[in-house]
């Protein structure tokens, strides 16, 4: 028999998918499953591409099905389960052989599964996977941290099965190591930030304008078309103006409002403080899914707190709903420009070198967050290297206008009691980085008061203390 | 000679200030610092309390000189000098003997140093000291984390040495290992977001009323007196009358608008979100320094967006300045809500049982957040287990008040241009939390749109899938 160019173990969603996608460029994959059955299941189900997929029921059997030199994609859970393959695959591989992890792991793993690997172990490249299921299976955006000879040996393959934007393949190597998953954590740090300005919008839609849930579909779709252009918006009229069939309701209407946090969008947090880069909107996302996972207290706090929400005029309607749209489109540009940042910083520390066009570029197709917006950001880095993206001139141009709308939007938010904690995020951060003159002076005055730290004047250079001593 | 009760080591600014203290309330304490001339510098200049204090130029002088069973201090740099001065002391260590680490360590570290250590080993315990120099030198606050054995043969000079609050000390063990350094941490973390917040109003009465420095010191000192008094509504004022004798200025106008974040301030933000507990206006306060600290960029940004302040006019001035004294309440409140909520968390997580009436009694003075506020927080949890201190009595009627001046503040600040990172995180989350249906619906519909991830449902158990697979 023909042996396969591929091995991936792990047949989930993301991993059945991508075997389906992998032979569908024409590509002969070798997959394993820790539980048997589902190997040959999900073989018997492939259909037109069944010829090209080899069932295997031990490790032994997929590392003997491959040509060497074997790339081994592993789409299984993130943590132990990623350690205990690589253990077990060792010593049955060779030193050109290639373990690709391809779920979201914290690149600091990544890191160190690489550097625990010896000259003759195979190598180890970390990979990020974006666009859910229908992305696995038709195109995905990947990211690969890794060297630049296992990349060449398997770009062929990542090339094929990517998402393409105007045919430009969504994949590329983003630099060694942890690069690749690194910036698939930040991009579904984004993607958390981008969710939820969605939601906070929705809900100033629906509690503020008293809109229905399809009608605020249809303000969605309409979006749509506009400079909002993207997946998540297209989704969210979808999923506005779905209707749920046991009870004729809207869908949104009978799902319970608490969504889990973990993973990826904690950790681009978490990496983001650890780099001292601001991520607030991220950070403001986490935590509104994690209030609301604490559902039973809310519910005591409305009690506790009867409603200052007064419902906005009617006659503002038309106009505040254009200024939500254009809101959402600055709070949206602050939290790019918060990851892309991350992301600088993060190239910095740990001498990446990433480049910033590229990602924007095959984020632009595939993935979760896919938008032609993306295609402003990789221009804005292609005309140069700006130190933040606020500081693009596309981005002033939109931003200008935009912020104006966002500046009423988290106002009346404020007025009407309705949450927007990203997108207030979004404009402090705008506001706090357009202000030359901040507020740090006070704060690095009561620490020399307290503490006796020290700070920098203004007029002259050197480390000062305060004339606070007889005030104690 | 006679013995020392206690031994000291590392006589900086903090460790110096201790040692005073300890000998000024009966007892003798050796002090080692690793530069021999600071030691004798020290002790030549100790006054009064020269006599109760033993210098000493080696480790092994400094444990000869100190009665058996002995506590030894560490108040040096936190990390691994902590370790390196361990692993000196202990093999001139028996097995009753305490070291105390004094420093900010992160709790991590202090729990890795107490497993490490062996049953013939000396104990470790892990000791939060707040109250800045003044502290250190006549009562700081003292959060320890240890054993019940330890503690109560440290309790009694830990006791004379706290501040105290109208007679009670401000020292307590609040549970095993790490527990006393991480409510330090968080107690730290606390700190950042009142600073902040504080920073934001002084920044409103600048940049949005044009008041000057003075002006502004005499508005917080007018503050002091009602329910915002605190240490620090206190030395803000003091700040802020201060005049720069080089230039004659008010003194915070020749300072560098540029604050540092590290340690502390931001190990709280990640430890709340390794737990999963909102914690946005600590994580405003540091991503706000994170800001400061690009003075130039922020210069660039200022050109690139010329202001949309604007300045807010006189008649509202004196209504409004009473409405940014109670929204500053209601904003700490909120923050300060979080911080209880971490620690809460970090309680149930690591099995702490945390005595959060107790952490809230001996804030109340000696250290940087003390204030009459903490007297309210410490009878909200005495009076019942409040699961957030939103919930506790006390605090409805306070935020009910204060709310409504927080959204005027935050409203108003949001449509001048004016940053308020931590005043409208404060305003979310309360938003938020008083929400009994939010929008994370929304989101979870997303999330299985695109991933499969399944939701609940508010009228029925189980998990679902939407009605979305032919909309794809």
């Amino acid at each position: 028999m023909e042996k396969a160019d591929i091995g991936l173990i792990g047949l989930g969603v993301m991993g059945a998918n991508l075997a389906l996608n992998i032979a569908e460029k024409g590509y002969r994959v070798a997959v394993y499953n820790r539980t048997t059955e589902k190997t040959h299941e999900f073989h018997e189900n492939a259909g037109e591409f069944k010829e090209r997929i080899i069932p295997c029921d031990t490790l032994e059997q997929l590392v003997g099905s491959i040509r060497a030199p074997r790339p081994i994609i592993l789409m299984i859970k993130a943590g132990d389960p990623v350690d205990q393959e690589t253990k077990a695959l060792k010593p049955l591989l060779m030193r050109d052989d290639i373990i690709i992890d391809a779920g979201n792991a914290n690149f600091h793993d990544t890191v160190r599964r690489l550097n625990s690997l010896g000259a003759d172990d195979p190598t180890f490249v970390g990979m990020g996977v974006s666009g859910g299921e229908e992305g696995a299976r038709h195109g995905p955006s990947i990211m690969v941290g890794g060297t630049k000879e296992a990349y060449d040996r398997i770009s062929p393959v990542l090339t094929a099965i990517s998402a393409k934007y105007e045919g430009e393949p969504c994949s590329a190597l983003l630099g060694p190591d942890g690069a690749g998953h690194f910036v698939k954590t930040i991009h579904n740090g984004i993607e958390y930030a981008d969710m939820q300005m969605i939601a906070e919008v929705y809900g100033i839609l629906r509690d503020g304008l008293g809109l229905s849930a399809p009608a605020i579909g249809s303000v969605f779709s309409k979006w749509n078309d506009g400079p909002l252009n993207s997946y998540l918006i297209e989704i969210t009229a979808k999923v506005l103006l779905a209707v749920d069939p046991d009870t004729g309701k809207a869908a949104v209407d009978v799902i319970l409002d608490s969504a889990g946090q973990k993973g990826t969008g904690r950790w681009s947090a978490i990496e983001a403080q650890m780099l001292g880069i601001p991520a607030t909107g991220i950070e403001a996302a986490v935590a509104a899914r994690s209030l609301s996972a604490l559902k039973s207290e809310r519910q005591v706090a409305e009690k506790a707190y009867p409603s200052g929400a007064a419902a906005l005029s009617p006659e503002d309607r038309a106009r505040f709903i254009d200024d939500l749209e254009q809101g959402l489109l600055a709070g949206k540009i602050a939290a790019y420009a918060q990851g892309f940042a991350v992301m600088a910083g993060a190239s910095k520390e740990y001498e990446w070198d990433l480049p910033l066009a590229t990602i924007a570029r095959i984020w632009r197709a595939g993935c979760i967050i896919r938008s032609q917006f993306l295609d402003v950001i990789a221009e804005a880095f292609d005309k140069g290297s700006p130190e933040n993206l606020l500081l693009a001139p596309a981005f002033i141009e939109r931003m200008t206008k935009g912020s104006a709308a966002l500046r009423n939007v988290v106002s009346t938010a404020a007025l009407s009691g309705l949450p927007v904690p990203a997108l207030s995020s979004a404009l402090s951060y705008f506001d706090g980085y357009r202000q030359a003159r901040g507020t740090a002076n006070l704060i690095q005055a009561q620490r020399d008061f307290f503490g006796a730290h020290g700070f920098k004047r203004l007029d002259r250079e050197g480390d000062f203390h305060g004339p606070w001593s007889d005030m104690g």
